[in-house]
This record gives structure tokens, sequence and C-alpha cells, in this order.
């Protein structure tokens, strides 16, 4: 029985630390080529390795980040449980970057920045939080992090998902039906969808034409949720304002692309968040624990709905 | 008995509005031209008037802004008591303003920024909010308000100002034996003091060698408590990473200075917060009524302090 550890040798150092102390009993190998297949229970790793099927006895596949997007669930037998990574440093890494993209935005940062590139000084006029409606796309473990962190700045909060939701002070809307509504009633928009086949392609003219005038986003997604020339389109035509962007499809973002030099958007290199070692490998612990107790891991993927 | 509202007529618009309702026996005037001088009692302005005299029988002059810096008070009778602007509106405007300022140096956003101006994609070592100490110069009512603010994003928290506080969750420090214990564990430094012969240059070569190796500024106070060259002296060496700058000296400030081309600078033209009308009539009828009930108005400013 092996826990085998498929990823950089710096966080590896992390975890194995954290596994020789936490649970002793189950051996932790960084070197495939080294293993004994048949005694690993336990794989961690970013993409599935081609030759998965050596790990003939392999019970979780634990993926090192958020999403799983990256699996090809059909190259994983259907016996294997496919776990997403639900740690703290990613959602407090989550947390800070949404309200920094909310705040610039709410605060017209990309403006500001414009003007301060022109040598102009000149205040632009402010809305308070009450009159600022951020919208949340997915209502998952991150959007909720993120909707508590902006509560208390008092602005009007609305969020979405597949299926419904209740959480305090924020008006939950779902499905297909509630879709419009929530686009109808978010100044900023924040997307922090998985991606699945459903969400491939999400963010596009016909969703940049439901949101309000001189509405922004926030997409800290996947890269290819977003329709780029359609939000360049939205932007020049003045009907949405900004837009922070750390995710784009391709990554890197070629140098030609337009989101580079456009003067209504800041690009950040997808470093929204990233899996934190030492936290990423209590959650991996748990639930090593959880599944020796019989119950399902946290983040467990249901391979029905992609996420 | 007479409220002489001195300032833009919008703003004139809201307060007599909320002075009608619930200040109905207070006459409120907009025309210092139309009024009987010894009738006012209460004067709201934002620099003194040079015929203050005039109002033999002034009790109040309100400053329409958060600062009283601009006023001589050697010009002020004794008697006049002077009041702060402390309203909701203001306190709201700055806890976003330095949360979005704090954060955008925490995530190095002046560096991504750089980046994309240069069309870099590359991701930046990013030290968790654990280990990034903040520091607010300044322990007033903004200082505490934009500390609670801060507080849930798990940033260690350290805050200093003349005379001793106690604030949960904040190790306060005091005075001039104080300050250098506070500067030390500063990576970002938030400048709210207010301008006082005292302050006026505080931010200065020497108090910046004072700060850890790659720290930042957040500088929200006033203008002249900046010394420009200093920070572009210690920007242009490394010493200090960053900064987001709202208040100079002057303003505008004029297009030849650095600040406007600095690639670590962000600069935004004084509109970190700003007086709100509808909250700001409420707070003054609040101090009028308290006034008049035999107490202290909320505000009320010590002219040996300054502030």
């Amino acid at each position: 029985m092996t826990f085998l550890f498929n990823s950089d040798a710096r966080r590896g150092a992390i975890f194995a630390k954290a596994f020789a102390e936490e649970l002793p009993d189950l051996p932790f190998a960084m070197d495939a080529a080294a293993v004994d297949p048949d005694a690993v229970r336990y794989l961690i790793t970013w993409t599935v390795p081609e030759d998965l099927a050596r790990y003939s006895n392999l019970e979780i596949l634990f993926s090192i980040g958020a999403g799983v997007d990256q699996f090809r669930f059909d190259a994983v037998p259907a016996k294997v449980k496919i776990v997403r990574m639900i740690e703290q440093g990613i959602v407090r890494m989550m947390q800070e970057y949404v309200a920094l993209a909310v705040l610039a935005l709410h605060r017209n940062l990309p403006a500001y920045l414009a003007q301060q590139r022109a040598g102009e000084w000149r205040d632009i006029p402010q809305p308070q939080a009450q009159a600022r409606r951020i919208g949340v796309l997915g209502l998952g473990q991150l959007g909720q992090a993120v909707l508590d962190r902006l509560k208390p700045f008092g602005f009007p909060l609305v969020g979405w998902s597949r299926s419904p939701r209740q959480i305090e002070g924020v008006t939950c809307l779902h499905g297909e039906l509630g879709l419009e509504d929530m686009l109808a009633a978010s100044d900023i928009l924040v997307c922090l969808l998985p991606l699945t086949e459903e969400t491939r392609g999400f963010l596009n003219a016909s969703l940049f034409a439901k949101l309000p005038e001189g509405a922004a986003i926030v997409h800290t997604g996947r890269g290819p949720q977003l329709d780029h020339e359609a939000l360049v389109a939205a932007l020049d035509s003045g009907h949405l304002s900004a837009a922070m962007i750390d995710v784009t499809d391709p990554e890197p973002l070629p140098s030609d692309r337009p989101f580079w030099s456009h003067p209504k958007i800041i690009l950040t290199p997808h470093i929204a968040s990233v899996t934190q070692p030492a936290t990423a490998a209590r959650a991996v612990i748990d639930n090593i624990k959880r599944h020796r107790a019989g119950l399902d891991p946290i983040g467990l993927v249901d391979r029905t709905r992609g996420y």
C-alpha cells in the first residue's frame, strides 16, 4: 500500500514530511520508476500519466490543483475515485484575488491607471458599494468563500449555480432560468465556474449582452470559458467597462493577443490561486483517513457533472 | 439662529433636504451674501472664509472634509468649536481603498502591470497573508475601520498612534519609542495620519530605512507628509518594492513629477475617500443635536494636537 507523489520535488518534500508524521504506516514514494505498481493505492498528479493502467490497485486519483478539467476521465478506470484539491491555501488566495479584482473594478482602477499613463489628474464618478451589485458564477467552496470576503464591504451580492443553493446575505439563483436574472443584476461579474463541456465558451457575446451597461468582469475560472474576441468587442463598444483576467486559452497567452495591451484589461498570468503544499498535504492526509474510515473524500468528483 | 452651508450647490441640496426633515426649526442658508451674519450659529465649509469675523455668534465651524489641516486655527475665535467630518461614507470609501491597495501590493500588482506592459507571462513568488505584516500609522476612526476590513484576510496587523490604544487582534504601539518597532514589523505600511506640524515630512528617507527590505507603502494621509524624492530613491534602490499613492503635494501633481511614470507606483488623484453628502448631512445633524443637548460634537478638534 503506497502513496505516489507525481509532481515537483519541492512540494513533494513538504508532503513527505507531513505524511511521515500523520500516516507513518503508509509508504510515500516520489519515483514512479522505483515503485511497485501493484502497491500504489493513491496517486497525486496534475495530469493522468500515460501508464495509469499499471497501477491496477489504484483507489484514489488526487488532482494537485483545484480543477480536474485537465484529467481525461475516460482514461481513469470507473472504480478509481477522482478527487479535486480543496485546501485552505487555494481558498485564501482566491479570496484575496477576487476581493482585489472586485475592489479594483469598483474603484475604477483600470481607468485611473490609464489616466496615470496619460498624466491626467481627474476624479471619476464613484458609486457607493450599496449601488454596485456583485454577481458570482459558481457557488462551490471557492464561490462561497469569496462571497464571505465581499460581504463586509456592503455590496449587494447575487450568486448563481447549476443547482439550488442557500447562502445567508446572498441572493441565490440557479439553472438556466435563473441565469438571465442573475446577469441582469451583476454590475461586476465574477466567474469561478469549473471547466466542463457546459461551461466551455460560457463568457461570450450573448452573455455579455445580458449584463447591465457598464458592467465589469473578473475571470478566475478557466481559460476556455472566455471568448476573447467577444470580450474585446464588448469593451470597445463601451457596453462593458473593464475586466480583470487571470486565465486565458492558451496559457501562456501569446504575445500578439489584444489582452496584453488593452487599456480596459488588467491581465495576470494565472496566479489568482495555487495549491499551497503544507495545507494541501493536510487536506490529502485527511481525505485518506476519511477513505480508510469508509467515508467519501472531500472534493470527490461526480464524473457525470465533470467536477 | 441659522446654519450656513458654504460648499457646492449639489451637495447643498442634499443637506437642505435632510435639515428640513430633521431640524425644521433651524433656518438653512446657502448664500452668505443674503444671510444675517449675526444669526449664523453653524458654518460648514472647506476653508475658513476671509470674513469669518462677521459671524459674531458662530458656535461651531464644521469641516466638510475628513481633515482640518486646511483650516488656519488662529483665524478662528477660541470660543468656536472646530469639528472634523466623521461620517460613514468617508469611512467606507477609505476601507475600500486601503483594502484594495494592501491587496494590490500583497499580490504584486504593480509588478504584474509592468509585466503586462512588457508582454511577459511569469509568476512572481507569493508570500501567504500570514507572512505579510501590515502596519497602519494612525489609529483614529479611519485607521480602526481599515484594520477591521483587513483582519479577515489573516495578515498580522500592527498599528501605531501618538497615544496608547488597544484594538483586538492588532499589535498596538505608540509614541516615538514604539515607532521604530512598528516600522520594522511593517511589510506594507499604510499612512492614515492627520496632517500636523509633527507629521509634515513624516514619510522620509529615515523612516523608509527602518522598514524591512522589500516593504511597500500605501499613502492615504495628506500630501505634505511624503518626501517624493526619498520615495523614488528607496524604490529605485530596491529597498522598497512598490507604492500606491493617493495624495500628493501639490495637488493636482504637476505633469513633470516622477510618480506619473514610475513603474513601481500606482498613483490615484486623491479619490480614496470623499465626503458623501447624504451620510455627511446625517452626521452634521446628529452633531447639532448633541451640541443642543450640551454634549461635545463627534469629531471635535483639539487645537493643541491639531486634529
